[in-house]
């Protein structure tokens, strides 16, 4: 049978030249998976525009066919957001990379999607500003995925999310028109919705433009590392800070487990003995950051660190952080293979979540290391396992997935900042009422009554999550992937 | 002809009471309209719910009928949002006035949608916390009314709009179904419509409760006005404090007119001979504001001021904020009637602006008084006339509307904070091109496909507008007040 893509290609070469065109199906292979790859499905046709124009045209022939779009940046989402349809068109927007304005009179930048994250900072340096949101990713990942996913970083306890940072976006919608959602004003009438098109995760359109704020890069920064003797000690300091008034601009903690992969890893010479080390950054003028950074230091002391290292220069302060940053890759010196799960808890919910957690890590024998945002109770639990151990990969999957429980019942969130994409989607009715995702769907129809942006993302469907109790039937088909029959 | 809202009236006795519906005509006839009196109709029935399920209820009968409703806090608006429908229900929050939780852990509020703005503060205080938006009428206007509006102040410069400081809102859908947005919780997966409903004018839905974020009380608080012999210097000044990356809370400024008003007044003892008066308030840790203050006193004596007064305790800033407060109601002591225009210009336009509309006021004779938010380019030009006057009411009007071409051609906005309500939809159009409107009009249907929320609020219809060019046919009918033989 056909694939129904093949249809599209000709207008799809019209557009974007032969070069903006993958049929082959070696090189298709290159895009089956974004960052989280046990999600995998071959596009049936990549697309990579090069202009804004050529975007909107390539979504208007998917709209004109019915054919479902799946938008990708750089793939290194960790949500599946970006997992193609085998019948459908990928949009890759690597293509567009061009940083189109640095204007500093109204602290912004223009760029295409594709543009890095880092390299806005790149460009606005010279000026003394720089884009704050800074996922680990930020060297690779593109702001058109930051914008889709509403990425954080280690500095939005302070900062915020993308959201924040995002002025005015011009995008295509589904049905291949080209419309502007704020600028580079700060208040406009009508519905706000940018807010609502940040971490959309695709399914309302593809962003031609981004136009993000700049923020002034700070007069001063300093940064502490604490180590502790345990993870109670470490939470008790985050917590006497945050009381205190005091609002850094990251807090971050590790626990044993991931000091002794990043230790392995990289060397980053953390002090011997350390059950938790807490890194604590602050930014801002530098009268008010030295006040603040000395109490910082003797909240830490006070609450039982026993040692703590202080930076206030780029290099003494990548030696911080530089175990912190490789914690991820890290994991890979000490297990086989690893799961990184992405919760959120209310902060003060924190420390009987992280006994929880070693409870559960006890219990199942399953190796449990703990990488997280403090300050805003972001978790990043890596469940670690031996791939090659049979029923290993399950039984991690449970611990991963019972640690998603704890932070529901403690009145958290599935995710903090890697999204719901296809790998959540199906947990979303356990945080919202039938009415709330009732809501969300009607939303998701005004801008896509076809159903063909990103399908089966974001929002549970029945063939995706079973006609489980608290799944419900859509009410329109939100999936044109040739299984309609199942609505 | 019976009134379409007589059949409704027992049902929505039933549900709120005798004292909470009000047909009577003289009674109902206080609610003719908001603060902005020119548009004036009679409610067809007047409902005061006393609980969210109540609320809920009431709108759910409104939608069994197809009946349209219009929402109403405290009535101090200034864009005709609570203009009643004749044929339609008038929901009025203003029974529902409990705080119903002041969560300091959390750094929240949770409250109904009647509860004054100020009455938060109050609240909070004691705990050392406030909440931050501050519009002028802050000591009666609801925070449901803010919300709506999304509703700024003199401290949104460095703390921004209503929108900032929501982080939750559970609301009456228009199919009269209750759906929550947001919460305590900082980030959620899922489209975040929180930010398209604030600000969303009551087409969307009604409150039934907000959660709103509270600020730690500032550790100091310091406030200069300055005194200038032109405006041009006193806006020099304004773009010296913003390039030097001082981020005052508040950069107001007022004209040779406004200050005589003010004087007039409340005798409030402005510096004499000053053609323009700039407050400038600081706050923060002592520290950063100690530092930072010093500097701003220093950059306004060099951009030319020949007097700056000082204040650092709560008197001396209420003798300085004294005139600015007064201003808009000291208009009646030198005019018998004004116009409060609202617009917007990106800030490096202030100056130009507000020379053209000099030229304007010159040409016409029609005086301006201008009083505004500096630091955001928020202008609200008071135009002035005398009512006895024939004509004069016109002239002003073309006056006021002239000013607001001037913020449009300057790339700015048609309100800064007052909203779009009646009196603006028909200029949407002229910020927004058709496929922006359309998506706007479509986002609105997929709440309210009735379209009996708030109808003709916010969006151009025909009917309103007139079949100009920029107007377009709604794809659906918006209003449902028996004049669907016009679409």
């Amino acid at each position: 049978m056909p694939n129904p893509v093949d249809t599209l290609t000709p207008r799809l070469r019209a557009i974007c030249g032969d070069e903006g065109v993958i049929t082959d199906s070696t090189r298709r292979r290159t895009y089956e998976s974004d960052g989280l790859a046990y999600h995998a499905a071959q596009p049936g046709v990549v697309v990579l525009p090069d202009t804004p124009e050529q975007l909107v045209e390539t979504v208007r022939v998917c709209a004109e066919h019915g054919v479902p779009f799946v938008p990708r940046g750089a793939g290194t989402g960790l949500s599946a957001g970006a997992l193609p349809n085998s019948d459908g068109v990928l949009i890759v927007t690597s293509r567009m990379r061009r940083i189109r304005e640095i204007d500093i009179e109204n602290e912004c930048a223009v760029v295409e999607p594709g543009v890095a994250n880092l390299d806005i900072t790149r460009a606005a340096a010279p000026y003394g500003y720089y884009y704050a949101p800074d996922p680990s990713s930020q060297q690779v990942c593109s702001v058109g995925g930051n914008v889709a996913e509403n990425s954080g970083g280690a500095h939005c306890l302070k900062y915020g999310f993308t959201v924040n940072h995002v002025r005015g976006v011009r995008f295509a919608t589904p049905q291949g028109e080209l419309v502007s959602l704020g600028g580079k004003a700060v208040e406009a009438p009508g519905y706000d919705l940018l807010g609502a098109f940040v971490g959309s995760e695709g399914t309302l359109g593809i962003a031609t433009e981004v136009t993000v704020r700049l923020e002034r890069t700070p007069q001063q920064v300093s940064t502490v590392l604490a180590a502790f003797t345990s993870m109670d000690a470490g939470g008790e300091a985050v917590s006497a800070i945050i009381s205190a008034g005091v609002l850094p601009s990251a807090v971050e903690m590790m626990d044993a487990l991931s000091i002794e992969a990043a230790e392995t890893a990289v060397s980053c010479g953390y002090p011997p003995g350390a059950e938790a080390v807490l890194i604590v950054e602050l930014d801002g003028p530098t009268p008010e950051v030295e006040a603040q950074f000395a109490e910082v230091v003797a909240l830490c002391r006070s609450a039982g660190a026993f040692e703590t290292r202080t930076a206030s220069d780029p290099e003494e302060r990548a030696r911080i952080w530089k175990g912190r940053k490789s914690a991820f890759a890290a994991m890979g010196r000490i297990s086989p293979a690893y799961i990184v799960q992405d919760g959120v808890v209310p902060r003060t919910a924190l420390p009987e979540v992280l006994r929880r957690i070693g409870e559960l890590s006890a219990e199942s024998g399953v190796r449990v290391a703990n990488v997280f945002h403090a300050g805003d109770g972001n978790l990043h639990p890596l469940v670690l396992f031996d791939d090659s151990e049979p029923g290993a990969t399950e039984r991690a999957a449970e611990v991963s997935g019972a640690i998603l429980d704890l932070c529901i019942e403690h009145g958290g969130s599935i995710t903090g900042e890697h999204g719901v994409g296809v790998d959540k989607a199906c947990q979303m009715p356990r945080m919202f009422s039938p009415a709330d995702v009732r809501t969300m769907e009607r939303f998701r129809a005004a801008f896509d009554p076809a159903g063909i942006a990103n399908p089966e993302k974001l929002l549970p469907t029945p063939r995706l999550c079973g006609e489980r109790p608290g799944v419900r039937k859509t009410e329109h088909p939100l999936v044109s992937d040739g299984s309609a029959e199942l609505f």
